[in-house]
């Protein structure tokens, strides 16, 4: 059987995440019933994460077993006619068989968008969180700094998302201000549920002085969700690299 | 009564166009009832332009009649707490009795965004025309220039659009590219019913070789809708500037 990885984008606003769901749409039940139809038998795709109701994928990488003969050119194109214009895929592979999109992968990069102005714009409706105040991305870029490394992110972790090994290791987090857009980059070698959204609500809570940048490190080692700041709205998030 | 002008501006896609509709929610269904509401009393707005179903707008200004007393900037703040996010409003200032936002306009700029990329882009999805195909920027410039200057633009006006007065002049027609992203942007003192989407349609025939650049003269003199290309998607067209 043929072992298949497709790289694709997603406009995550009308989808329920990309998980499969029972009683919404899911980007899963999308790509799944394209390539039923496609490859004209039963698909299941492993997806190389999990993502929030909202959050949008500039490179999502998806996995499937198959017996299709289709060439994987082939594959790109039906794939394009079938799905809506709110998901698009730019490339498919052949793979050993041991690959698998979310296991093989050894980390990702997450962007958060923060539109600061003063009036909203509303091209960014429900793709930048719009945050009308005084934004210090200095400031924040020191605590975020702090969270670089090998930590144990449980205070950063939604409630019922704890698992055995709350260990990650963030190699790189960056602010970067382009006019009135400003992004958080955020790589690690995984992530924990909700982790991006409530480290950015936790940054906000810095911005707005509600706590200081060097209360990261105690904030850590609380290892309590109740310590942080709330979480982001999932629409301000993006999933940006996939590395393997 | 004082005549009040605000300036918003607006994605188009989850509307049937600017002006008010009695079986759908148009931009103006939507303006109304909020300003209803924080002026307690029926308000009847007059916008700068009709739009087509799913046309967005950058700028984009109306003005209405009140007796309310509140200030420009509580009206400003308002509208932004009561409207929808696709919609956002930048300004608002006590007119002349003799304003109105459509008659009194000496001028438009639309830009028609053309995404020139093999793949679809799913953040564009009903925000620009997606066109895998090479496009000859030079080529279509050519053509577009024919179009400047005063001209009967019975040719590039929809069915059922024609009025008693065709005579247009176009200030401005330009092409720009930056990156994948085409941008043919034009500026009028007026604009028939689908006239930019019907140019866009015709210039991309250049483009692909049915016509010729040097054709638009004898297109122009035809004055018959027939003769030119077709009407380019809605989605991709915006208005830009307004000029008073």
């Amino acid at each position: 059987m043929r072992n298949i990885c497709v790289k694709c984008s997603f406009c995550g606003t009308a989808y329920h995440g990309f998980q499969r769901q029972n009683n919404s749409v899911a980007v899963q039940n999308v790509i799944e019933a394209s390539l039923t139809r496609i490859t004209k038998a039963d698909v299941h795709i492993n997806g190389c994460s999990r993502t929030d109701t909202g959050v949008h994928a500039r490179e999502f990488y998806f996995s499937f077993r198959t017996d299709s003969p289709i060439p994987c050119s082939g594959l790109v194109k039906a794939l394009n006619s079938i799905l809506p214009g709110d998901i698009a895929v730019s490339g498919c592979t052949d793979m050993d068989d041991g690959f698998h999109a979310r296991y093989s992968c050894k980390g990702k990069e997450y962007e958060y968008m923060i539109y600061n102005a003063a009036v909203r714009d509303p091209f960014l409706d429900n793709r930048a969180l719009h945050y009308p105040y005084k934004l210090d991305t200095d400031r924040i870029a020191v605590a975020g700094k702090y969270l670089t490394g090998r930590h144990d992110f449980s205070s950063f972790c939604g409630y019922d998302g704890l698992k055995e090994d709350n260990v990650r290791t963030v190699t790189d987090l960056r602010v970067s201000r382009d006019a009135d857009m400003v992004s958080v980059f955020i790589s690690a070698d995984g992530f924990l549920y909700n982790m991006v959204r409530i480290i950015i609500g936790t940054l906000l809570d810095v911005n707005e002085g509600r706590r200081e940048p060097d209360d990261m490190p105690l904030l850590l080692e609380k290892k309590d969700r109740c310590c942080a700041g709330d979480t982001a709205p999932a629409y301000g998030l993006y999933l940006n690299r996939v590395f393997y």
